[in-house]
């Protein structure tokens, strides 16, 4: 069987100031792709360039993960921002860390929405549409990582930006593909072996097993592990290990 | 004789939110070079979008009005930020205006710093290394705009970029070529004919009158006007009409 | 017939730093009531210091005008904040002004939620719950101000909170008894003679005209005039002046 | 030889948001005044409430832990504000506290200047009348917390506050009384037997050993013991139960 390739991708940066969250440089062993803070939710610019050339030395490439303005709430809030606000925003951010980039002597090459606004555009259409307009702006080779089948995919396409679908390793499918929300029970997987499971079933057959028992199909171009939970540098290493013993490279989606 | 060409630059973009500051449209009709702000004393995304769109339009350049991270004090309050922290910040500013000046169809093409940063640099060796370190990082052909014989001028020819000298055209000398301090009386000229002559003088013959009555030289790439003073407009305007009587070309330096 | 006494409150204290929003001393002229922003929307705290003063000078009573923290979005954003999270925000608003206002000399006699907060506490049961909790711990004598019929007053009577019904003078009504959204032609009313015509008719007579020339029945103890709008002023006034005509005593709400 | 009492204070309520930053709970235990942050440097307003209440359960004391406006650089870089400025930021920040206080069952019982605004007004006549000022403005019963001799005594006096004499368990001192600078080798501490024993020598004699080896007298009303350094919590358990062995009683100072 030809295991073929996935990315490996995860949420970093995000301190501010002071303030520390995750261990960046245990994740920059790990992945492939690394989703650095833009300012708006974490990430002080002085921290964003420390993140950026740890990753340029290990040869992780940089997504701008960029979020609605909201520090207080580490952009987990929903907030109404009008779209051309938002598109605003978004050039803004991707601006500055792809600057922060440059000085690091690399770039950044794709954008990943964070949080709140993440959820958002799955559904919102604006919102998504605005999202979209704003990476076709700065850069239409950019590509977007997100959920296959959202809102943000389709405003992509619109675009003609390249939208490259993701899993999470340890989050709850329903039947449907979405998401099982985390106010559920059983949204977040905490078990290393099954999670590094899924992962396998994910990207070598396609396929993942839904929290009602179904089997349901997956397109999976980059893995996202979380780089903050407790344990998170433990299941992103077992993750990437199984992988790698089950013959799948490791590499940055294309 | 040949009365050459100068560059006429003011601040834009200095609003943020739902506030403005100043008449950004009038002024973009009378400079050559717009100082847009970055965010960190002014400007939201939006607003700076706004106003790259207006200078694209009229074919005004974009430089990056840099500063400290102080919303609340409009950037005119001296902090003091470590020259690593304000590397990265620098970076951060310049960064983001150039993804909005590029969504806008043009491009940043020089930095100058704003308020209590500027003023700082000229005689703070550490911070004047910090800004200068941060064009670099992001692109050494980018000029700068600051006081000849400056701090900021040295850091600046150490990185091997180009420091481009400005004359404030409301601001009254010292004999020793420093600007009054905004602090004493008659720091600041009202008189529209008079700025009007000083710049004349400045800019054909490399003079100007000091507070003492003596008359120093004075090199002069580019003269500041004001863009939220109250007549900022009819001083520029005045300026820029004098300008043009005694036979000298408006252009961005070169 | 008794015309009996209605209390007129505006926004104030709207600016931030160098930037300024409505001419707050003309307006302290007019109003009984100052509803004075808080610094999550707008609001450092040497302007509200000022404005504290200028209240207390001409005995204009201080209310606390809460918000979502949204300097960006001048408040006017909904924001999904978390109930326990949002209680707290307003707490620390309250308290804040609370003692810029006793540094003025007075004090701060109710809290009047802001933008979006306002309107998503007419209809979200839990955020309105959350305003009301946190006015009920700072201090369970203080009124609010707001919509007869909304959530937010039922949260208010529930925590046994005095609640007082505001009229908008220059708001268009729905037949029943909302206000129509700004986002439709004709929700704001432009006409000087109109719009004091009209808050007669409310204070009077308890009754006004909805868009669809229906006549419908309101209850008012204060009357909303808008400070920062073109034109603010000469309106507020107006509306003082027809009141004063009309035998109405203008004094704050007991 | 009568021991007396002595009064335990550190900094606590220091995150903001999701970030945290040393150990609210462990050194709440240990401590008899809480310096809690007032968000200017830190402390989003849920997690200083849940501080605020978590002392109040605990009967540890709140101060205000007042600071610059910088959440970025932690209040820890000197910002040239205007003293009215400053005077409306600090009542700002005190009332802030005292109203999440309230809402815990409990009340801001003293003011404590944080990071540079505290190291700013041991010198800076003008920024150390600002505060003082701030406080009376808000409560001339309010004590304050800080370095005996310093500018800052000095104006609280003038104010006629009292003014709380504090000693660092963990600093050197120099032979003048000040402190070693942070920058400077030896700046601070890390035995922690050693620092116990100072605190002991300071608080039952009134004397510590300076760098030079000299011995100098030292009045102490509390000891500020770190709550975020490494080994922060047992550093303080350490000082607290060295002082209950030498019969020394712990107290809030009167």
């Amino acid at each position: 069987m030809a295991a073929g390739s996935v990315d490996l991708n995860a949420d970093l940066g995000e301190g501010f100031g002071v303030w520390t969250l995750g261990d960046d440089d245990a994740m920059l062993d790990i992945v492939t792709s690394a989703n650095v803070a833009c300012g708006f939710h974490a990430g002080d610019p002085a921290n964003l360039l420390t993140v950026c050339r740890a990753a340029a030395d290990r040869g992780v490439r940089i997504g701008a993960q960029v979020s609605y303005r909201d520090l207080a709430g580490f952009g987990r809030r929903f907030i109404d921002v009008e779209p051309a606000d938002l598109t605003a925003d978004v050039i803004y951010q991707i601006g500055a860390l792809a600057a922060l980039a440059t000085a690091a002597g690399t770039s950044v090459s794709y954008v990943k929405p964070h949080g709140a606004l993440y959820n958002s555009i799955v559904t919102n259409r604006s919102q998504a549409h605005a999202v979209a307009a704003a990476v076709h702006a700065v850069d239409p080779s950019l590509p977007v990582l997100g959920i296959a089948g959202s809102m943000f995919f389709a405003a992509a396409e619109e675009f003609g930006l390249r939208a490259v679908p993701e899993a999470f390793a340890d989050r709850s499918y329903r039947p449907d593909g979405k998401l099982v929300s985390r106010r559920e029970r059983n949204a977040v997987l905490e078990d290393v072996d099954e999670i590094a499971e899924r992962v396998i079933s994910m990207v070598t057959h396609g396929r993942v097993d839904a929290v009602d028992g179904s089997t349901i199909p997956i397109t999976v171009e980059s893995v996202c592990v979380h780089g903050d939970s407790p344990g998170a540098v433990q299941i992103a290493a077992a993750v990437r290990r199984r992988l790698v013993d089950e013959g799948v490279t490791l590499a940055p989606f294309s």
